[in-house]
């Protein structure tokens, strides 16, 4: 198995046969492509029968097995990545490591520790095998994969435990306390910020709790518009579940399709949706969280007083607090009407513009992004050849637009989407369109909306087919006040390009802004460039350091969405003062004196 | 002075006067028969000059001296209270302690204190007579003011402080500690939750830190719609400052006109309309807090994944983890048209119902209230004697009701807020009366809607008046899921009819649905009943105590928008689970081990 097969083997594409809901599901999901992951364990030597049905992503990268991004439709894309990127699409990567060459290291789980856990889960539900481990050891972020890609793997967990409900997992964290171990949750596995493997330094037994059992909508209050949800439910599963009884939720972030519904609350995640249906923040009413000898249980109240928000401490813990086992969610019935409109702005300037007069306008839109002229590049060159009518079309749009006078090169895509009855949405597009023709900018139509809807959460696979390639890609997120966001923006251009100096590549850097709210918005940031050294992470960390970097140092926050885990937490002192910093570290230090939940998580920088 | 004579004397009401902004101000503020504190302060022989110039409301009760209700000109509402109450408005009550007669104990502040204090704001801003020390002594719960008129005052502070700036609160902080000192913050002094007074067995020397002096509007960033601001301003105050520059905040808690901005963000405040412009949470962008040693500060970014949110765990502390100085906070141009409608409906579950209905629909309000039957035949009974065609009008409509088949003992009187362009205000009216037909009501219009927007900070003055003709008054107020609403609204009743009975009395309780969310809302309790022993604080915790406790026992939280404060402290473990309780004790004692900070509100009962 190697990782450069995946894309290049002609099985299912991320952009297949979707659309079954307003909220897109994964192409992947029910595809015959889908490798069987309890056989594959079985295969690997796990020691108990790997009965416990979860599926994960490829050990070495995102997705499914056999799904995987493609080029070869694409015919702008491969010159598009040699001029900007340096890197030729056509060229197969060096071959990577075999998973039977991975340096695994032995697990150090103490059979007593197993007993326990096998008493708290079932022995079957226990497992030590190299697979489970390595799975468990990484997120998906750009490190965690040049990491295993390179057989670095210091410390995995030493076992792996799939408990079926929160009793098993109170049963879990008391085995782990007695035996002077230490937990780390685990959801989807699609953390980006390195808050998932353990020190390189732990010397006690590493405990990986899997929730991916804990997968059931326990209950709808449809009357509240509330639903109880087990935290390890991923996010097309939830909403399938939601979806048979007339609900959604309307959280897709990036990760929806392998990401987990306690992941997102662990990490105050935020979908592409915001706008209408809040951040994760927003949406979850309540929550269990599982400690060290106790549940904090809080009551999904719309809204209280109750002295600092318990609620809110434990959104974003990141298993600093516990394991989260269940939420109490909103949840909407499925809008009557829903559609994502297309513009284009003559500059990233009158963009931003337009979607901070949305934003306080009488409008209420779902979701409001808009490209610079960069990504907008990037979007058009990762289309399929266009054909018969379409083609004519873009052809004419693009013509009226030099009419006008516009700088093609300079061309800024925007989508703004609208849900409710008929009668709403057209008001709200009214009321939007005459925002975008008072910055300059023309309505495009439903089309690319469409097109953009179905492509959302391919971003990670185009990733992971450049890695493949000997490309370094990967996204940073901020959000900062309107007034903020325009000499940050230059800022982080300015400081990625003098990084790509300093690294000698040619380094491409774009961006868009993906959430709004009424005193700011979320700018989110993809660079790539070529590996050019056998020391990737030392050139990945200039690059990815000067973004960070320039965000905190214009006024933005070291991540909107992402997190902070390991790679961020250097940043921390600097976006939420170094009081703040020692504050969260005196909540977590009170809560988990002995620091056996994921260690070092948010606040404590490491090397790892 | 006596409390007395506050309402009888003939001078301004608190509903004169009226409508300088759409949200409303204080009937007293400019009004000539304000007394002058500084004046009264040198008189009551404070040791240095009282140049700080912050006016505080009456020691005895609510609003500015010279400020209060009077029965007199609405002639429905004597017979009104005696049939309910058993008290008649007309017999004046038995006269109250004068100041001059309250037992304050003498200051304990060592001189070193004085000296550290002075050194930090001034020695004009270091006061430690008699009257400075006793308005800083209890907020205005109705134990409160049972309390002090009854002359009970075991501890008060030993010193109140006045600072300009930050600064000047780190360095009284600084020797607060330096002096093995306790710190309270102090506000408006309007909290009704008992955060304020020191505990009865303090042996330290107790500061109030009142934050008077600190209250400009430091900048507003129009761009972001973001407004920097001092802690210690006053909702009116605030408002003029922000409606000078055509920006508005929009936060009107009851409490508006003698509450700062500090205490909305440390209590966790809501405004009546919220449902447009959030909880004092949402609107509330960032923050600076000064703990012994340190200042924390958060960035005023839209929305951050920074691990949990030190903002969150800053909003609601109550002064247990240091002084709030400064917020950032969310404004809004005014709005171009906004009215208040109002409706009737033909049962408290219809309106209850329509109001489920309104926050999931495509309309976007400022402010959906209904009240229960009750509260509304309270409400017609306080009007003025009506006069020429409103008279008829009212009439025409009772007599439409009548033929209907309505029962008029059981309206309920709705209030609606609509804000925005003329085209939304139309079209969310529209869709507004679509709801309120399918569930039985029927549009009144919109006068009693701007009588309501006139008299909605006059509650408070109320109970004054009840209180001083011998009927102990008060409100409490929780919020649960649409689906546990009207259960909790029926146990609610049950109760405290029950704990009338105990105490035998004929009781009165009335309610209104005061703020919606999309999964519940906030149910605001108001009971009164006569006084008739001499330990009324005993009867007034068996009904206090019912209903809070049928809160809990619903499903509610013990409190939407009030705090935990002290009073409410004895059901936190019920409300957010004792674990959640735990956790919060452990934040604070992580943050303040030497428990200086406000000890003991929100986690601990004490009998104080």
């Amino acid at each position: 198995m190697s990782p450069m097969d995946s894309a290049a083997d002609g099985t299912a594409t991320p952009d297949d046969a979707r659309q079954r809901t307003p909220f897109d599901t994964p192409g992947e999901r029910g595809s015959s492509s889908v490798v069987d992951q309890a056989a594959q364990d079985a295969r690997e030597g796990d020691a108990g029968p790997a009965d416990h049905g979860v599926q994960h992503m490829k050990w070495y990268g995102w997705g499914r097995e056999g799904v995987g991004f493609d080029h070869r439709d694409k015919p702008r894309l491969r010159p598009f990545v040699i001029e900007n990127v340096d890197v030729d699409l056509d060229t197969p990567g060096a071959p990577a490591l075999d998973f039977d060459q991975l340096p695994v290291p032995e697990s150090r789980a103490p059979q007593e520790l197993l007993d326990a856990l096998g008493r708290a889960v079932g022995r079957g539900h226990v497992h030590t095998g190299a697979m489970e481990r390595v799975v468990h050891t990484y997120g998906k972020s750009l490190t965690d994969l040049v990491r295993l890609r390179a057989g670095d793997l210091p410390r995995t967990p030493d076992v792996v435990v799939y408990p079926a409900d929160e009793d098993a997992v109170r049963a879990v964290v008391d085995a782990t306390t007695a035996a002077d171990a230490v937990l780390v949750p685990f959801g989807g596995g699609s953390s980006i910020s390195g808050s998932l493997h353990p020190p390189r330094d732990e010397e006690r037994p590493v405990v990986s709790l899997d929730l991916g059992r804990m997968n059931k909508v326990l209950e709808v209050d449809e009357h509240s518009r509330l639903a109880r949800v087990q935290a390890g439910v991923l996010g097309p599963d939830l909403e399938d579940q939601l979806g048979a009884r007339g609900w959604t939720m309307g959280h897709v972030p990036d990760s929806f399709t392998h990401s987990t519904l306690g992941g997102w609350v662990a990490t105050r995640s935020s979908g592409a949706q915001s706008d209408k249906y809040g951040d994760i923040s927003d949406m979850t009413r309540a929550l269990r969280v599982v400690q060290p000898g106790r549940v904090v249980a809080t009551r999904p109240v719309p809204s209280q007083a109750t002295g600092p928000s318990v609620r809110e401490m434990l959104i974003g813990s990141e298993g600093r607090l516990g394991v989260i086992t269940e939420v109490w969610v909103q949840v909407h019935r499925l809008p009557e009407k829903r559609e994502i409109l297309a513009y284009f702005y003559p500059s990233f300037e009158a963009g931003v513009a337009a979607m901070r007069d949305i934003a306080a306008s009488d409008a209420a839109t779902t979701l409001t992004r808009v490209s610079d002229a960069r990504e907008t590049a990037f979007s058009f060159a990762t289309r399929k050849k266009s054909k018969g009518v379409s083609k004519y079309v873009s052809r004419g749009l693009m013509a009226v637009l030099k009419r006008r006078g516009w700088d093609l090169d300079a061309v800024c895509l925007s989508f703004v989407g609208f849900e409710g009855g008929p009668d709403k949405v057209k008001a709200d597009q009214a009321v939007v369109r005459d925002v975008v023709k008072r910055h300059g900018g023309i309505v495009v139509g439903k089309g690319p909306g469409q097109l953009y809807d179905q492509k959302k959460f391919d971003t990670p696979y185009i990733r992971d087919y450049l890695l493949d390639r000997g490309a370094l890609a990967d996204v940073s997120d901020t959000a900062a006040p309107w007034s903020q966001l325009l000499p940050l923006y230059t800022h982080v251009r300015r400081e990625a390009d003098k990084a790509f100096a300093r690294v000698g590549v040619k380094g491409w850097i774009m961006c868009h802004l993906s959430h709004s709210y009424h005193g700011g918005a979320c700018l989110y940031f993809t660079f790539a460039f070529r590996q050019t050294s056998d020391t990737p992470l030392v050139e990945y960390d200039v690059v990815k350091g000067a973004v960070q970097q320039a965000f905190v140092d214009a006024g933005g926050t070291l991540s909107h969405h992402h997190s902070v885990g390991v790679e961020h937490a250097r940043w921390l002192a600097e976006d939420i003062s170094p009081a703040g910093r020692e504050m969260l570290g005196e909540l977590f230090a009170a809560v988990d004196p002995d620091g056996r939940l994921n260690p070092g998580a948010v606040v404590q920088e490491r090397s790892s």
